[in-house]
């Protein structure tokens, strides 16, 4: 049975504020745990039913296992529906952006995305197209956020999220940036060739003023209907595969 | 100001039960509104602050507008920070799937999709790509879900979204019938020719077992991570895109 003081230490964690302080974050579900205890990510606790401790048998003994009860697991999880096990990973350090080779690769920027849950899918969708990096301006939502976490299915466990003063890394990228905009040349007629930062903006105002003036190609997703914009979660994700349409099989 | 009745009235349709009941429902925002204004669907009354009025000039009087102050919009808003508009909208009857033109065009079939944000994004998605029409099994969450209808951004007003018994309509369909699975044919590599069906699956389960048996083609996306699968709003954008690819310009 987990204390007041424990439960509440958990609770903390639900918010930014907390997880900076104690340098930790909330991972919930067999499948995103299990991922990240195969990760570079440092699993510190393990809290879950006894039904799911037979598949944390062989666990390593740097992680402190917590059996605990459906009601205590339902007053700590940030979800609706509780899942059976939550455990709590270390918080990386932000790494430093020089330590990322943006050359040679193709990186998203995401320009102060808000909802979590674009966040997550975006990471997600990353990890699904071989897209290794994600650079983020310091107004894009953390992702660390429970939402964000539990979007990504797992995926954060293996795409690198970094946070950057945006407009002057963009600067100095010796990489084509091409953004995401309502009136640039068509995806489907956009040569990207072997390397490039694609930039996505926030999905009420886009790309910042600062920000667009970094960008060397300017690309649109061309419609058929009537709608005004895309999902920036699905523009992610189209420009993900057609980045890699030629060499999936 | 608004009565307590009122309020309570208006909150009550913030439940599935309640629009059931009383044949209506809830969008937001002046945009999404104006979109709706503008469409086959009948708007019945509006509760706007005062700000918005010279926006509502050239309205039919057959709408009711209600003038009210921010603290009341705040009491009857879906959203966690209200817009300075409100509608309520006659919620149509669903539709005879014998209506529908399955021929000839594409139209997405969802079965049992339960997140209202993916709804709302497939809706979008599929209204930027001009496909009209969208089938959903019964136990597919609710198009006029508030959280269904505030992702689609306005979307709802311009896209046919139908409920039925989506595996007896799968049946007797004389177009093709594909179906987004992990073990098809590499997206890349089909010929979708000019008419078929698009079946999209729940979130965690996939598409069920009746209306697998429905499927005449399995497509896949590939993929070149290590994430097991992709969310289903972006499987569905990606399947849009590539069924429009050819003509987008």
């Amino acid at each position: 049975m987990l204390s007041k003081s424990q439960i509440s230490f958990i609770k903390s964690l639900h918010q930014k504020k907390y997880r900076k302080e104690h340098g930790l974050f909330i991972v919930e579900g067999i499948k995103s745990v299990t991922e990240f205890i195969h990760s570079d990510y440092l699993v510190t606790d393990i809290y879950c039913t006894e039904n799911v401790m037979p598949k944390l048998a062989n666990l390593s003994q740097k992680i402190k296992l917590h059996q605990i009860s459906v009601s205590d697991l339902e007053r700590i999880t940030t979800l609706t529906t509780a899942q059976n096990i939550l455990a709590l990973v270390r918080l990386p350090a932000n790494k430093d952006i020089e330590t990322l080779d943006l050359n040679e690769t193709f990186s998203l920027a995401l320009d102060g995305i808000q909802d979590p849950g674009n966040l997550g899918t975006i990471i997600r969708t990353a990890d699904w197209f071989g897209i290794p990096n994600i650079i983020c301006s310091h107004d894009t939502v953390e992702a660390y956020n429970p939402k964000v976490v539990q979007a990504t299915m797992g995926s954060l466990s293996r795409i690198q999220v970094i946070y950057c003063d945006l407009p002057s890394v963009l600067e100095s990228s010796r990489v084509p940036v091409f953004g995401a905009l309502l009136d640039g040349t068509p995806i489907t007629e956009t040569a990207f060739g072997g390397e490039g930062i694609i930039v996505l903006g926030n999905e009420g105002k886009g790309i910042s003023e600062a920000v667009i003036g970094q960008i060397t190609n300017r690309v649109t997703i061309p419609g058929l209907g009537k709608a005004e914009s895309l999902n920036v979660a699905v523009c992610a994700s189209l420009f993900c595969y057609e980045l890699r349409r030629n060499i999936l099989k």
